[in-house]
């Protein structure tokens, strides 16, 4: 029996000694050069960020979604991507945030057929066309082809508004409100981005129902200001809040309002979330009426609204807060919110004392467990504790906890803020209170930072030469406009570099000729507009401005 | 002004009249007939089930989960249902709860694309053939024919176990374990049944692995004992746990294990759930191994499990409880627990009394949500008591709850089960306490009457000639059997009947030509059988009986 077991036995001491060396190699080179470099035992798979995100950004990014786990290619078929634990944990918190105050709304949860027949597409014209290229269509079911081929819903107007004239019988079935938690499909022919861009997502989709146009508007804002909730509370992310321009709004929509984030890396804007007043104009089409309460006998339309929230949430808080080390995950939203790690577990312990020493991380772990902190422990064998700094690192985590026999002598624990790298200690005593604390400063610090950066390269100008200039430095801008959708198409192509005469950028893309399209009209409207004396600031446009509108370079 | 609302309020006091007097005829037809029958104010959408349960369960169950407001047909795409909010809440009431258990269990959430490409597909033949004939295939995307069709995944076998190779690289990976919740689809050439048999069907998909045989089946019962939990302890729905015959096992699998079902309005077996061991027949096909720790060098194909529960569920529920009077709901998965309604408010009472009558019920509302109870009241006007009464017991509601004047002048309020149809009182001041009490007992009651019928009903059969009358009588029969998959084959064609003997039945249908096939091998066998001496049951067998065998005509 001894015998069978002594090749194993010092196969695992070979692979210790080899795996701390590696990872004494790959600390050395970390402190080298300015990208982390992670190594060890498993040097294939394990090695960090080989981009700074300030060199070449869409690089950093793919490989921050790919070796922070939170993704992974479907290399079976372009477009799409596997969405790994790390990344369900984050859908899950906001789900979980988001139904709970819908619910409260009074919003119902539903389950409708992902097909929708050529019959009830063929219903809303305007609408349809906006998808139509985008639509992946069943043909074939076994070896037979299907009558009337059917499509993958690219969002779930066409299919759930049949039943709307169906259900709302009286006005007193209003407000209607209905969402559902599924994926849909938009077969994209641009190229494909991790969140942000793929051909299939998982999202939430509300569609409501209501008597007038003032009850329809006031929901419209609530869930605006949810998804804003999203982003600021759970993502520590700022969005601008406003309406879209006609130009920008909603495929066979009435209006649209809009959250808009900003990364600051590429100065782009990015549409957030969108949540939209559809007005009579679906009602009309699929006949949905109630009587008039106020008058017997008259049917009138109901105004509808729908609303969606994506996963490309996850996208834009991976741009904004991510680092040359990897991720940087907010508290809030993190499935590991700390790493509790031993460190100075020295050759000259005794045996006796290591098992001291991890007994005492075990009752730490369970202090943390107890405070309702999501804490794991790294007591994985043949890793230096630095590559296992790096691994977190690398992967977002809030916090990490270090606990040495120093430490322990002390009463305290060590610990190392993933965003700002700050290190401290906290004695144990206090670990139950300080921790959680200490999760809500790192949530705040992440968003204030991120705003600090939105207000500032956020600028209101009142020359078209400053225009160019300002989208070069990474601003978006807020400009006096017509809002006529003519106008913006101008705008796009009056600010579109020639790509022939510009240099490529290590991108590989030639970003700077991006022309700006506009992401909002801010609610919240700076001053120094006069209505019908300020003219629109294109040079060539002679309409007069009507407000104040948000444009910028974007995704 | 006042002039202006004239109309309105002569109208509404008209319309409350005419509503009045339709939910009296309403009720009067009810009592003459023994189907109840729901009338009022809009008739043409609130008639009660037309059919009995025991005259025409078919048409019975249809009627039942349309108006009980869980499904609505999907008309634009035969075989397809909208899932409607009462549904929702009890398919989200058991995602909470097996989701609880299985992340106890080390399980994390994934979520995959739902398109597999026909590479993926053809690298495991046995398991894809079984899925073949029903694959939805998706050959365009916009007008462009794509290069290469994708299906719609039935099943994510083939979705994801390409890249549990990828990230399985060691055994120290062990167990590894992803669940997904999505929707399936499933092209069926047979006629659909809501959640019975659907085109499309939510679902949760577990895939898992291990480094033993024995590690991946403790896995596979541990599910199973979910399942059987999801079943018993939620829906109140009794089960028999057991091993598939080879013939009936997961195309491709090892062995499946499965929760089987009983609904004695006609019979029939169903199964419920299943939780299979693949062994490593995937693993060999997707090259996922680990290096042995006993032995350096040599890799091993891990052993894999896959599991998984549907929407289906909640199909046998609704048929198992429901009544003539429509849908019965367990108090545990209800999303309306209890029905508050004011009664015996008449004519003769005053404005205040009414008023203070109310603010009365307003408190045994709140009274009741603070005791963490689901419960709404039924304010609407212009419906009788007894048309209100009828409505929600079509709507399953376990509990209603009465409060008029009588009850008050006692300081009581009055309630009739919705599974017994039982009455009492339950003083004001004990009902934070007895009604969640009564719940428990409504619950509990509903499991017993339920499980009586299938204890009943499962018979231990010795003699080949008691089986058909057997499944006349609508019994499942356990049978000594040799497993063999010809002497099943044999055994269904031998208990098929002869159609053309047959007369029609009410349901439209000749069920009891129906051949019997095995449900399963259950894990709690009879005594009686000795091995090596008991022949299989099959006159024409010439085999031994290897274990006793629960056979029924089944969905």
């Amino acid at each position: 029996m001894e015998g069978a077991q002594e090749p194993t036995k010092s196969a695992l001491k070979k692979a210790e000694k080899a795996a701390k060396m590696a990872a004494q190699k790959a600390e050395k080179a970390a402190k080298q050069t300015s990208v982390a470099v992670v190594g060890g035992k498993k040097a294939d798979d394990l090695i960090g960020i080989t981009v700074s995100k300030a060199d070449n950004f869409p690089q950093w990014y793919q490989e921050v979604v790919l070796k922070a786990e939170l993704i992974e290619y479907y290399t079976e078929i372009s477009g799409f991507f596997i969405m790994r634990p790390a990344t369900m944990h984050i859908w899950n918190t906001i789900r979980r945030w988001f139904q709970e105050r819908i619910e409260a709304l009074g919003v119902e949860e539903t389950n409708f057929p992902m097909f929708l027949s050529s019959k009830s597409l063929e219903k809303e014209k305007e609408h349809v066309e906006g998808f139509a290229p985008e639509l992946a269509w069943v043909t074939k079911a076994g070896d037979k082809d299907l009558e009337v081929p059917v499509a993958v819903r690219p969002t779930s107007e066409a299919v759930m508004y049949p039943y709307y004239s169906k259900w709302i019988r009286s006005h007193r079935d209003l407000p209607f409100r209905l969402n559902q938690w599924n994926s849909v499909v938009r077969w994209e022919a641009k190229q494909t981005t991790p969140f942000l861009r793929a051909r299939e997502f998982l999202w939430q989709e509300g569609h409501t129902a209501h008597l007038t146009e003032e009850l329809a508007g006031e929901e419209v804002l609530q869930i605006l200001e949810l998804y804003a909730g999203v982003y600021e509370q759970l993502l520590a992310v700022p969005v601008v809040r406003g309406r879209k321009t006609e130009a920008e709004k909603f495929a066979g929509g009435y209006y649209t309002t809009t959250v808009e984030g900003y990364i600051p890396s590429n100065g782009r804007g990015i549409q957030g979330a969108t949540s939209h007043c559809l007005g009579q104009n679906f009602s009309k089409m699929f006949d949905i009426t109630v009587e008039d309460p106020a008058e017997k006998g008259k049917h009138i339309h109901v105004w509808q609204n729908s609303w969606g929230l994506s996963t490309r949430v996850i996208g834009v808080m991976v741009m904004i807060h991510g680092d040359d080390k990897g991720l940087v995950l907010p508290p809030r939203i993190a499935k590991i919110q700390t790493i509790l790690i031993p460190v100075g577990l020295t050759a000259k312990m005794t045996a006796e004392e290591k098992e001291k020493h991890l007994k005492q991380v075990d009752e730490l772990f369970f202090t943390l467990k107890k405070a309702g902190v999501r804490a794991e422990v790294d007591l994985r064998d043949g890793y230096t504790p630095a590559w296992k700094f790096n691994d977190w690192e690398l992967k977002g985590v809030p916090l990490r906890l270090e606990f040495g026999p120093k430490d322990a002598a002390k009463d305290v624990v060590s610990y190392a803020r993933r965003d700002t790298g700050e290190k401290g200690t906290i004695p144990i005593a206090e670990l139950a209170i300080k921790v959680p604390e200490l999760f809500e400063t790192i949530q705040a610090a992440m968003y204030a930072k991120a705003e600090a950066s939105f207000r500032e390269h956020r600028r209101q100008i009142t020359s078209w030469d400053d225009v160019v200039p300002a989208l070069d430095a990474k601003d978006v801008v807020l400009i006096p406009h017509c809002l006529v959708p003519d106008c913006e198409d101008a705008i796009k192509k009056l600010t579109t570099g020639n790509t022939e005469e510009l240099p490529d950028t290590p991108e590989g893309q030639k970003a700077p000729s991006m022309g700006m399209k506009s992401l909002c009209i801010p609610f919240e409207q700076p001053e120094g507009l006069v209505k019908g004396e300020t003219k629109c600031l294109r040079p060539d446009c002679t309409r007069l401005a009507e407000q104040w509108c948000m444009f910028g370079r974007s995704y």
